[in-house]
């Protein structure tokens, strides 16, 4: 069982669950090399997208992901972190988990509180 | 707030959770005529990348995937849904969850009971 970058275009889609609620915080992608570095570490790492480099989880925020457990899929084209989550949050924008809009009969709606303004946090 | 198809091609990732105990149970995608009968059945239907085509999770097993609830991260380009997992299971080789290697030191290993025999449930 090996991981299969190749699939996905030399990325894999990473779900990542809080360890001790079971709650589902975010998605994000790695290639080789971020997971490399997360195996190295035990702290998330992803590769962004939008940036188009490594990015270590908490890296600005200081919410890194300390990865208490690590799953493949039965064919090897998605993983799963069960991590701890410093600061309480995930989500850049103060919410806990990214998943924060649930579906209404009329829409998106964003729901729960805000952990962090993210004022303090990224304009520092 | 609108699902994002466009930055995947047309297809967005799904984590499927389980709504009464939080496992996680596989990551499928959906395309927009996916995520359409998903929303008018409640039931889950993705896009099967390997047969492009639309898939009725269960048409075949019987297993399909009641939809409690439907979340959308941040950025929108991700989906989660909470379901009821018909039949105990969710994944085709007869596990729970389709997440069922774990790392360990020499790498990854099976782990868990099946709860089906894929032979009977497929070679009908």
């Amino acid at each position: 069982m090996e991981i299969d970058f190749e699939k996905g275009g030399g990325l894999v889609p990473v779900i990542v669950q809080d360890a001790s609620t079971g709650e589902v915080l975010m998605l994000a992608y790695m290639n080789r090399e971020a997971w490399e570095e997360t195996l190295k570490t035990r702290k998330a790492c992803f590769w962004s997208r939008s940036r188009s480099k490594l990015w270590m989880k908490g890296e600005t925020s200081g919410h890194v992901q300390e990865v208490k457990e690590m799953l493949l899929d039965c064919d090897g084209d998605a993983l799963l972190l069960k991590v701890r989550q410093a600061g309480g949050a995930a989500c850049h924008t103060g919410f806990r988990s990214c998943f924060h809009h649930h579906r209404r009969e009329d829409g998106w709606r964003a729901f729960g509180k805000k952990v962090f303004d993210p004022k303090e946090v990224y304009d520092k």
